[in-house]
């Protein structure tokens, strides 16, 4: 096979350009397999926007059903928009940055950071949605779930986060089977419905069939205000069938070339089927008679006695029932099919989560560890950040994929909307020095449809903010708002170390004279000797060892092994009546450096190198305090002499076996050295 | 004032044998601040033991009541035996090492990390009962304690740990106006009851004189077996009133010459006072009608007709009624004072605790970090877990003084028994050297004593145990056991390591040829070349600056940047194709020491310090890990190179006006040095 492990270049090739192109050659794909890696986020969509139109409908009661097909359509409008409008995208950006890209580029600085504090927030509801999404779903196979819904769903996230913590690595095949399951599980389904009643004449009655519905008086006249608030609500709900469409945009680089328009033909592949699930379903649900009631009970079922009726199967259930039959392999494939794919579609985030924190932190709006050691530390804390988070809030909401989805969108249009926006400028500001008339004609088309789609997500923006501010969005934005502050705070105090570590004129001149080294010692003995022989080793000016007394007998003992050493250190004693050691050896150093301002003093520390977390606890940390407070003072440095005691073999053994894969990475153990007669060489 | 600052001087002195003999000059304690210094937790158990004579007697209804006597009389003569065997104690050990310290000379360390066990887990339920006590007596004046008793209780404990961790220093008068108020207002409540009742033949009904009991069917007989079982948890219960009493033993240092005389002394008038109030308050209950039930509902009031009444003042509470009147200064002060001798008796475990557990810290049982380090770390630590454990106990156990006295005065006996056993040894290890007849007289007596103390305290142990190890006592017994094994785990690891790093005969002599320094570079700033500068000045064999290139952009301007400087120190650059760091670093090192096996290299890694937590989060990740790995490989030393940014004045102002006390203390600040030509005039 020519590709080797989805997870591992969809994260490296997302960031991508430090891959040689000899290695980008190995893991390029072919669009059969792009298509389930980057789609099972925009796919799984399919299993939860459906339901929230008919169910946020439900309201006004069975008439407001009857308005299904209008929102279906508006939506399915508003997807051709945003497929369109990023297949410009990807074919003007095919380096992958995606949504924070074009906002940089095109915006400034402050567009970008928008776009990222909205794709973060949404990766966390990315991840709660389809989670909670999939155990609603899983109610139709195993009923025991309900009432502990939340519950669930946070278990799920926490397996998630323990399957991506170990590294837990997919295959292209790992997605594309239940991808491809998933679609043909649904199209069959789909087309076998409509087959059977639109062909065959057959009657096919949902479970709910029967049901009516008593709403929510606000909305049961159905006019006026109320009215146009409930189609505004539904058409926003809705609108969760686009969310991660913006995932190709993000995965340029690893479609085979021509990236752009193997990128761009993916996507219109992409929207076309989503397209088909969202109008199949809806259509299959108006010639079942299915019917949804709001599962936090604005509305609810009746039967044609008036008795409520208590039935909360999803729509995907409901119809694989009536289509297939109830325990029947047809069934258990589309609901299984479903539960997977929505798994899936909240590992993706898990994925892109820290690959766009790995991003941020190239560009000081997050800490600059997170990118400069590699993708692990991203990951690992980034997989941790949104596990809590999404947990935190599937058990907030009790996993309710209503409550959730009016969190959910916001960010997503923001970042459409600021990315059309940018995709608009780009354009204009590539069309004042392209004087060839057919390219002009070219990008005058694309910016007619850039505006078409920044204005289309605008006004989705718009109605969802309107819609849904109230019922929830307004976390949402506050989440953004914070993280958007916090990242501009982090990136402000990069810019004011910067300014305060910017090396002046005289900065290489300033060589301290002498260097004093200054041994503690607590112990006579291997590190200790260890400690000295190196400290010798370095010739510093004056070496000396300094004990701090803390008990007379001990102390004693110490001079009596220092002396039968025959070393040629001279052992200092500081005496400490209240048994504190820091203290007195800070101002011992202190003395030393008000003595000798010009000098650097050097203190050697010897340090036990151990191998479980607890040994940590039993040693060092007088010397991990006296470091600590060393630091604060000008002109000395402190030196770790390390003692590796024998257990600490467990740790090194423990470490090989953890990072086993990453050393197996390929190329990862190549050292290149260019020294600096030859370094132009090297660039 | 000729003393100053009693948990200070408390807290060292119990250590004590730092001071010189001119400082402890200052601090010495004549009897009159010694006896409440050291006498609060003792006296206050007097609040709460007779309570649990009572209630456990009220099991067996009305008839129960009448063996009150009984039980306090025994309780007495056991308090005799404790006070009488405790004055051979402080009179051999003036040393103040208390019951750890006699088990472990005389008995061997099993014995003496037994007791200290023993004393751990009893600290912890000092506080406990203490503050529950306390709670239960608020009642009488705050009655909406009722029902949240073990919020209340834990409330008043993170207060405690809060004042203790602030290091709030109460002087002797603030323990002698409580003590002598509360021992004061009891005796005059007593005498005065006594007065009324028996010389002015007044009628004093307490508010329960009326009330009739239904005890629980199981007791009720008061024949055989039950009969037994109850008398033996009665007087099991009121042993708490002997808690405490070792105190003074561990104070011994801080009285006044003669020292073991006046400790003697001081412990006869506790011993004293302790007696006559517990006998006070039994007679003057008996003599009142006062009765008492179960507060976890084993046994009941109901009233003459036979309706439940719900009533449960603690017998202080009831007394200082019956004598004083109820809303009189009187009551108020009685009550008040029994609160605020409880809180200080639980405030004395606050500086018990770590006491022991420096002194545990320093043979290697804790670690040893908790005795080097001075009080404070072993302070602040030692406080927060007593905290937590005890805050925890009194939730778990809503603040129920009965429930949380079945765990009690298991581990004070075990205590008491194995101190007395190790007197014992004692007496019996001089006889065998003195032959003065006179001295082996006094000698012979002492063991006798110390052996009907041993007799006592063990037939108590046996009985505590027996009767109480189902109620609650396991759980103390695995506590200790618990503890004993963490100790023994500690001290065998601290072996172990003394034993592999033991200075061999060629250890001082294990020089290395050169020192190789290498520089990590990852921006060319203030930091980068201090730590240049300071390489420079340590005159290396080799020095050499390295960056690990994992953007070519930046690479190229730090390589341009570093050349502007103009240094002698050549730059290298490796590669890092998947953005790693310390990966392709640490290759780097290990081939540098692979190629000069006898050399050693010296990691210069500059450090940035900053004011804030938050900030350490965005520096110096890098570093740090790099530093962990290169910990453990032999021959390389890490060199950490502070620069401090403006922002970490932050944290030397904090740290000057959190340490302002501890500076100020006299004597800390002096440092006395001796060379190795004259440390032998100094020692």
């Amino acid at each position: 096979m020519p590709f080797v492990n989805a997870t591992d270049f969809v994260k490296r090739l997302l960031v991508g350009r430090k891959l040689s192109s000899a290695q980008l050659g190995e893991t390029l794909l072919p669009k059969r397999i792009a298509l389930p890696v980057f789609a099972s986020d925009a796919l799984s969509s399919v299993a939860y926007a459906p339901d929230e139109i008919l169910l946020t409908l439900s309201l006004a009661g069975l008439a407001g059903l009857a308005f299904s097909w209008e929102i279906a359509l508006a939506v399915g409008v508003i997807m051709v928009i945003v497929v369109v409008s990023y297949r410009q995208n990807v074919e003007a950006y095919p380096s992958g940055g995606g949504d924070y890209e074009v906002a940089t580029v095109n915006l400034g600085p402050t567009a970008g950071l928008t776009v990222a504090s909205a794709l973060l927030v949404d990766y966390v509801l990315t991840v709660a949605v389809s989670v909670s999404a999939g155990v609603q779903n899983a109610k139709a196979i195993f009923p025991f779930i309900a009432g502990s819904e939340g519950l669930w769903a946070a278990g799920l996230i926490l397996v998630l986060m323990a399957m991506n913590l170990r590294g837990v690595r997919e295959s292209g095949t790992f997605f594309a089977v239940p991808t491809y399951a998933f679609m043909a599980g649904v199209l069959t389904m789909i087309g076998w419905g409509l087959f059977r009643i639109l062909v065959l004449q057959e009657d096919l009655p949902a479970p709910t069939a029967d049901f009516s519905i008593v709403g929510s008086p606000d909305y049961e006249p159905l006019v006026g205000l109320a009215f146009v608030i409930l189609m505004a609500r539904a058409f926003s709900s809705g609108c969760a069938a686009l969310t991660g469409v913006e995932a190709i945009s993000n995965g340029v680089p690893s479609f085979k070339e021509p990236k752009g328009r193997n990128a761009a033909t993916t996507l219109a592949l992409l929207g076309a089927t989503s397209l088909s699930m969202l109008a199949g379903i809806i259509a299959l649900a108006n010639l079942t008679g299915l019917k949804l009631v709001d599962p936090d009970g604005h509305s609810h079922f009746v039967d044609q006695a008036g008795n409520p009726i208590d039935y909360h199967t999803t729509a995907m259930g409901q119809l694989a029932e009536t289509i297939f039959g109830a325990p029947s392999f047809g069934f258990y494939f589309v609901v299984g099919a479903t539960l997977i794919i929505l798994f899936l579609a909240a590992n993706t985030a898990f994925n892109g989560f820290p690959v766009l924190g790995s991003i941020l932190a190239k560009d000081g709006f997050l800490p600059r560890a997170l990118h400069t050691r590699g993708d692990r530390l991203a990951y690992s804390n980034g997989i941790l950040f949104l596990a809590m988070a999404a947990a935190g809030l599937v058990l907030a909401f009790n996993a309710s994929v209503t409550a959730l989805i009016q969190l959910y969108v916001v960010g997503v249009f923001v970042s459409f909307t600021i990315s059309q926006f940018g995709m608009t400028r780009h354009w204009t500001r590539h069309l004042k020095d392209e004087r060839d008339p057919v390219a002009r004609r070219r990008m005058q088309r694309s910016r007619v449809i850039n505006f078409m789609g920044l204005t289309g997500t605008g006004v989705v923006l718009v109605i969802v903010l309107v819609s849904k501010f109230l019922y929830g969005a307004y976390l949402a934005v506050a989440a953004m708002i914070g993280v958007f502050i916090l990242m501009r705070a982090i990136r402000a105090h990069y810019d004011k170390v910067a300014r305060e570590t910017a090396v002046g004129p005289m900065d290489a001149r300033l060589l301290p004279s002498r260097v004093r080294a200054v041994i503690m010692v607590q112990e006579v003995n291997k590190p200790t000797m260890r400690a000295v022989n190196f400290a010798r080793a370095t010739r510093a000016s004056s070496i000396e060892a300094v004990t701090v007394s803390i008990d007379d007998a001990e102390t004693r003992a110490i001079i009596a092994k220092w002396d039968s050493q025959e070393l040629e250190v001279p052992l200092k004693v500081i005496a400490s009546p209240y048994r504190e050691v820091t203290g007195p050896f800070l101002n011992y150093v202190k003395g030393l450096r008000s003595d000798n301002p010009r000098d650097v003093v050097c203190v050697y520390i010897p340090e036990y190198i151990v191998g479980h977390w607890w040994e940590q606890l039993l040693h060092n940390q007088t010397g991990l305090i006296l470091k600590t407070r060393l630091n604060f003072l000008q002109g000395v440095m402190v030196t770790s002499v390390p003692y590796q005691l024998a257990s600490s073999q467990y740790a090194i053994d423990r470490a090989k076996r953890n990072t086993a894969a990453a050393w197996r990475r390929p190329g990862s153990g190549q050292v290149r050295i260019g020294v600096p007669s030859d370094r132009t060489k090297e660039q």
